[in-house]
């Protein structure tokens, strides 16, 4: 057991801000010692997160973003901002020596990729190549010896462990990847919005945003550096009137003669001995429900041999595999304790 | 105005037998004279439908379903029976002379396709020929002189009328139609069941019986027929949790050159001055709600010209553009109606 | 059957003046002439209300709410402003001839009750005297000559049309009436609020703002107004997650010897040949989503003896009964027509 | 630490059961081991419960129920059986040496009441004076040295919890309380119905079997037994469209002079240092959802002068402090444990 880490949370009033304090207070090394926050500074964290009361965590009062307070007060901080804030604030925190976990998409790809996917030139490019991608499952060697790890984006996370292992075996073809996505809205954050107020969300199913979010560029990213190989992928993101839960669902170009039971074997294969990633045998389905309130994925591969297609389903809890709690397993890797530590595995259901 | 005719409807105590019911009293033309089903024979309609009461057919006597009775009571008998008992029941009534628009599958597919899809030999394959598929935006003419039509499947509806005309006017290739979908529970039906309870759906994302749900020859005989083009098609649908509502997201592979205006002019042409159909100019996003309680599709074409694909998404309410006011919009056409007579175009929002 | 009157509909990019627009559109003597907002005047009705498409009304442009422009635009006008914005608004309306219904509750109450209630002091004290309390059911002779019209909040709906006739009846005491309200979001309106965001109304059942809710004096006084007799009311509203119905459960002190049959025959009585008012046998539970899409209430009578409590249950769908069918239903009575022209009677379900 | 105790979960395919399994395996002093069910004997638990996999329970066998062998297999049994098993089958387990948790209704009520309020004869009355009722927070000395537990219903905890106290420092008058209860469809287990279906359910709001509720008598009793006092209590179930969550609203008369202030002292002091109970301060609103995935229960009452009616309401998670936590924290009484050993306090929100 290492010693007890102290830890900051920014961010800490929003969803996901909201589940790492939650998760980190069952963690055996982490302590919160730092919450940072634009709109809530100077009051207390159960403010605007009641449901954390009786938590230490909850009676801290939210500070300014001070780069030089957090690195005074936290060895390790969890960015939980929305897009575009960490690119200014994490260099500065990382000068002054403490490690960043960054959930937004600030770090996640190359300076080139900002302008056309993010709209914004990126202030602090000399970070992007520093920044580990933070998919515990893939790229665990490069992530434990960084001081900064750029969390996957939920979407990305289920279509890059989903396709990743497919297209490395030789399954499927890599060039037109097609990722249909599915996701309650929580992935949007916690600010109030007519487009995702109940009125608007109870029986709304509707894409959104497509073809520019992005996540696709990232899954992209994300399948090439685990494979080696160039891969081409569409995203489609749609919202359904659920909270928590992303679906992916991939569809490739089968290899000839590729049947489910090797396309299952090949994922089971790529995460033996993960704690997290559970892969369904022939004939089950996912469900994202079944994940809801755990860090687990669920992924699912059925070859269609009369269409010639590969479709590799992916399920998971979009603010935890999704979010914090994937940002808690990087922190893990990253003080060298097993993956798991500190993890629900097992959701709240029903 | 012709007269009003007297019809029948099978399964009245189900979900799209009271939207038929309930839309039938809003029709100038047609009468209900006949309510027939299985569990509740011998009481009244709104012992099972409460939310009808006030109606007058809310009162009549739900009734055995013997052919000949039926075809006494009715001229034109619409059949809201799960998939397997019009098959064995339809052609005693067109025998005696009624004509049947049936709200299954029992007779939209070629006799071969049934084992494979369906799970039974088809009792009354002769008939199979004799059946117009009720698409009326593509099959007017074949609908108008029908005495057996056979109403389309909810997502049949939405993948066929997007993605026909495009095959057509030859912006994408037909050989490798992903289509990808998303439903509410009410196309399951009514009877009780755990998986589409609502502790089991609340927060649910989840794939199912895929790669073999009985849509998928449906929706390559659709587009076939409509373009003369042979097309493959993956259908993988999808529950969420909603009540109404299906959207399909079609990827095909897209014509050198294509662009998303010329998609979406594609698109327009095809359905000009069709009531039903709305096409959203580029930039809109479809939404299944603004549909809910009309018998409207909104469609949207998208040209990723990135990853060389064409996305065709539509939007319906499955109890009404895709079971029963599609069933009345052909009704219309069998009697020469104006195709909107009686039928909601405004959804019920919020 | 009169001329087609020219309405007007302030606050129509709303849920409530979304309802108005559709239901007038099926309404054979309204016809929409003049559309007021506030934020997205200039722009045509169908950006903010893009399921109205096809209606000659979505392409009409809001315009700015001069009072002189809409009463010269209008006969009549319905109001489904915030409230305090009609207080200001109307008198100059009525003044330059045209009549107002007001679905908001700014002139439902006596002057005096403003400030404590509303949290103003009532800018036009001097029409509140002549506004009629358009509550249908009980005060048709006063509507149909009046100007200006109150049209009813939905709890106070339900509440005042359940118990009235019991109190009036002298089966229960109305000294000391609990009202425990249930309803779902749209009622707090369109505005894009935390609280009624989806992922916070998910599994939420909450209280808010009792003893305060400005709903409560309203059901006081329309009870008294109803009975002659003096009442006291304590209501508690819940928000459930749901988008539309509301449930009214009202406890009362039973008379002695009062039974349950007692207690329907008087509910029955009381809206014997009302359209709109449905009262369950005993043993049978309302529902609200059997109204959903419908200007029906549904009534339930229970007395525990064991206890000595009335229970009266009262279910209506808050933006049709509740608010824009109640206003239509007035509008008939002031224009002389059948009280359910136009209107729905039949919920949409599922 | 106790040394770890074996125990038996019967019901264990059900939601309760499934919440026991999953609780269970972050308890440090307990281990399951034994699982019985009816339906899916011989099958592994996580055939039914698919989000337990990868516990060291979810691959054990369902078992028959057979006392001696359940008895044999753990020294405490919980049973999560539908009201009117554990009857039969808990006196067997009790005499052959093991202790019994029951969640059901069947050892909580005296015999007499069982033919009006459950409908049967109690076939075992002889056990029902040496059954513990399970009120942690009120009757934890009597809970301690039992053999049998007969674990509180949701409704009960909630509505006890909240009314005793103000009844005992008498703030308000016992003799006629009303208590209005919201819940999601879980409390009414994981058996498919019609009536918690999806589609019957989304924008359902209804009030169901009152004045015959079985709880009704369990809060009479539990108040009863905490204060002295006689009391009389109507109790109406409402359900809502949430899984989760229970929120009872009491109105009581108040006494003379009550105040908000009082009332909140009263619950404050009623509940220093127990763990699972939060009483809000005067403003504030309990929430349901807050509330979820933990073993809390939050408390508010207010006293409206105006009319003389002290409002308590509760809130809590209904599979958790109404079922399964509740249950855990009854063993832990049993064990000599302290009372939140093993359980949640934070929610899992949104």
């Amino acid at each position: 057991m290492v010693a007890t880490q102290r830890v900051a949370v920014l961010g800490a009033s929003g969803y996901a801000g909201g589940e790492l304090v939650r998760l980190l207070h069952e963690h055996p090394s982490f302590e919160v010692a730092f919450l940072g926050g634009k709109g809530s500074v100077g009051r207390s964290l159960v403010a605007s997160q009641p449901h954390l009361a009786g938590l230490p965590a909850a009676e801290m009062l939210m500070q300014d973003m001070e780069p030089a307070s957090i690195a005074a007060a936290a060895d390790l901080v969890f960015s939980a901002l929305p897009n575009g804030s960490s690119a200014h604030l994490a260099p500065a925190i990382l000068d002054a020596g403490s490690r960043v976990i960054d959930l937004a998409g600030d770090f996640r790809l190359d300076a080139d990729a900002y302008p056309a996917w993010y709209g914004f030139e990126h202030p602090a490019s000399q970070w992007l190549g520093a920044a580990a991608y933070g998919l515990s499952e893939l790229f665990a060697d490069r992530i434990a010896d960084a001081s900064l790890v750029a969390n996957p984006g939920c979407f990305a996370t289920a279509a890059i462990l989903g396709c990743a292992p497919v297209v490395a075996a030789g399954l499927a073809d890599p060039g037109a990847i097609r990722v249909d996505g599915k996701t309650g809205v929580s992935g949007a954050g916690r600010a109030a919005l007519e487009s995702t107020s109940f009125g608007a969300t109870e029986d709304s199913i509707r894409p959104y945003r497509f073809p520019n979010h992005q996540h696709t560029p990232e899954i992209e990213q994300g399948v090439m550096r685990a494979t080696g190989q160039a891969v081409s992928v569409l995203f489609v993101p749609h919202l359904v009137p659920a909270v928590r839960g992303v679906v992916t669902t991939a569809y490739l170009s089968a290899a000839t003669g590729a049947t489910t039971e090797q396309l299952t074997e090949c994922l089971a294969a790529a995460y033996t001995g993960r704690p997290f990633v559970r892969v369904l045998p022939p004939g089950e389905m996912v469900d994202a429900k079944r994940t809801r309130g755990s860090n687990m994925i669920e992924l699912q591969g059925v070859v269609d041999a009369r269409t010639g297609t590969v479709v590799v389903v992916a399920a998971l809890d979009n603010l935890i595999k999704g979010a914090a709690g994937q940002a808690i397993q990087n922190a893990n890797l990253l003080y060298g304790l097993p993956e798991e530590t500190g993890l629900p595995t097992t959701g709240v259901y029903p």
